[in-house]
């Protein structure tokens, strides 16, 4: 059972598109930045403001990344990486756990 | 904005009910263990080991507590107790976000 330790996690849930995608923020003694968090089925769109790493902890989702037209599979235990100011989209077909890793460049 | 510090965090996420619940757990340094959650609309009935206090932080929930008849409404910021080894319903109207307190006695 992988865990954090040392860290603060904020209380209070982050929602998006009406509650289908939900985190809780987790806070390193670094102050790196991650979320952990839940997506149901749907296709949505994300921006970044850091560079993300989004690690799949569970299901599996189709992702279109930044000036790229082809859909890649990613599934529990892969990830990727989406560039800093930029935009990305999901279509979850399955209930996803992720953790989306926040880096300051 | 309310953080728990110094706390260890589970890094998958405890799913229920088809993902209509998911949940992370926390753990605190003297052990004591929390879960911060989100309830989808639906009818749940869960049982207890330890004793629970259930804090609402966003959104609401009815709650029926073990040997009552009675429907209670439970709103963000407000919390119920459950006794352990017992169950509970609940009907969650809209998104519900919480913070579920595990009492050791």
């Amino acid at each position: 059972m992988e865990t954090f330790t040392k860290v603060s996690v904020v209380k209070k849930a982050n929602v998006y598109f009406d509650g289908k995608v939900t985190s809780r923020t987790v806070i390193f003694e670094d102050g790196e930045k991650k979320t952990l968090g839940i997506m149901l089925p749907g296709d949505y769109e994300f921006g970044t403001a850091a560079k993300e790493i989004m690690e799949i902890l569970g299901g599996s989702m189709d992702v279109l990344l930044p000036e790229s037209s082809e859909w890649l599979t990613v599934n529990e235990g892969q990830s990727f990486e989406v560039p800093a100011n930029s935009k990305f989209k999901l279509k979850v077909k399955e209930l996803a756990d992720y953790c989306c890793s926040y880096i300051n460049e």
